[in-house]
């Protein structure tokens, strides 16, 4: 029987995704209509992003699964009307590798201290040499698919890493710790700290002001997770007094971050513009494809959200 | 017999080195006199930095071996009193793992387009996302400790990574290539070159004005290796056009780099100070003791220089 698969995000994203999401879907030998619009009584699965005018998904009688495009899940996961699996996007090719060079990059430009080399208006030479990776502790909050990556790579590199998640893991080169007494110890003289939890109610604001007083004095902090992450007033009050030498913020509450945000003018806080870590069409496209068929094949679906957990 | 051991440096680099030293020559089991003077009859080892002052290596009858506290051996090979076995510096914990840092740090720095983020006075937000590494085709010219190192840690976070070196080696993970016509493959479409070659006559100016067209247009140039290795007219002038988007130097024909250098004012130049590899006198000390060690016990020494080659 032919599958309908609805492609429910903002519009400008289908002229990216319908040629490799053909592509693959055909790759998976699968019998199917795919649109951006269709009788809603006919839809089997929804490929979804968050930000998608559509949010009822009562109206999908025949609704086998929802397909996230993208990995956090935290405008979606609460939707009442969603009775059916959600999967999230877990695409180790685009957005897992993304994120390990976005973080790789921007830890390593904090611990070689590039900036100072990039805008040296003085044309100082001070040939101090940089520490050296295994003397520089780094943090990495959030074991997930991308925190667990990004741990790994500059556990490889030679940085001594220590990941904290709510369920304690095992990570090969990686000191892991869980709770609310492994959080403590996790930051406490870390250097370098990346946020990769997902966001719910307990990892709001999960870096406050008791605890950036635990990292050692002019830290890194890097946040690619999600912006809620970050109580943003005591970051700025630890930049002011030097506890956080500079901060890398990729996401923010407020996307695309207001121009009048404090962010913006702080000479030691970079700005990215939530580009650590994206669901790249081709990748992406490949994921969904083959969820679908294990959907068809009668196997559990991959990356399956905990809705109870909220991820 | 007591082994006479003589630093020769310059006077400052004496302090740094002595502690280090006595303690890895000490847990060698080497029964040593270990100074910065000593008469010149009675030493059998010099450890040596090419910029001290003393050049005359004909005064010490008794001179087993020379070992170089750097990389680079160009200010000694072709020293006509140098007539027992010169070692340069392979410092893997130090040195090298240095290197491998600066090296992905800007190779990561220009990969993801950092500069446009760190510098953003008009607050732009702009959420085109980088390319993934796999699309970045990297050529690393050398592949000595250093520059095999580095290629093989940028093949590890996906790159596609080609080496070139004067005689052909075998390196998991990257293409390698020897010869002039390995050359010209090698920089052709290459997006960042990483120079990590010897300075000899035959690399002098290896990176010139044909071979800078050669790569893809708005290119990384990356020299963390030596000065002399770039036509420096050359590259300002593929700076001029475009062909190179930017180059981040370490390395100058003169050092520190003159304030009146066009470098320094260029904004597509990035100079860094001479950090990038950095013998750390606790682990360079370990490499040299051991080396010490391996003499005395009959064997040949590690990392002997080839004098005929220059390196």
């Amino acid at each position: 029987m032919t599958l309908h698969i609805l492609f429910s995000a903002k519009a400008e994203r289908w002229s990216d995704y319908e040629t490799p999401l053909r592509a693959e879907l055909d790759a998976a030998g699968l019998d199917y209509v795919l649109d951006c619009d269709m009788p809603s009584d006919v839809v089997d699965y929804i490929i979804y992003a968050p930000n998608a005018e559509m949010s009822d998904f009562g109206k999908f009688p025949r609704l086998k699964a929802v397909l996230n495009l993208w990995a956090g899940v935290e405008d979606v996961v609460h939707n009442e009307t969603l009775k059916v699996p959600l999967a999230r996007m877990v695409d180790q090719d685009g957005l897992t590798q993304g994120m390990v060079e976005w973080v790789t990059g921007h830890v390593l430009r904090h611990h070689l201290g590039m900036d100072a080399h990039i805008v040296n208006p003085s044309n100082t030479w001070d040939c101090t040499p940089p520490a050296i990776a295994s003397n520089r502790p780094v943090t990495v909050l959030g074991l997930g698919a991308l925190g667990l990556a990004c741990a790994q790579t500059l556990a490889s590199l030679g940085f001594p890493v220590t990941g904290w998640s709510r369920s304690l893991k095992d990570a090969e080169g990686v000191t892991c710790l869980a709770g609310e007494a492994g959080l403590t110890k996790a930051l406490t003289a870390a250097q370098i700290v990346v946020l990769l939890l997902p966001k719910t109610p307990s990892t709001e604001n999960i870096l406050n002001a008791e605890r950036l007083a635990l990292l050692a004095p002019g830290a890194f902090v890097i946040n690619p997770g999600r912006g809620p992450l970050i109580d943003d007033n005591a970051l700025l009050a630890a930049l002011e007094t030097g506890q956080v030498a500079h901060a890398t913020l990729d996401v923010f509450r407020v996307e695309p971050l207001p121009k009048d945000h404090a962010f913006w003018a702080h000479p030691n806080v970079t700005v990215t513009p939530h580009i650590a870590s994206f669901t790249r069409p081709e990748t992406a496209a490949r994921v969904i494809a083959a969820n679908i068929a294990r959907g068809e094949a009668g196997e559990a679906l991959l990356h399956l959200v905990d809705r109870s957990a909220g991820y």
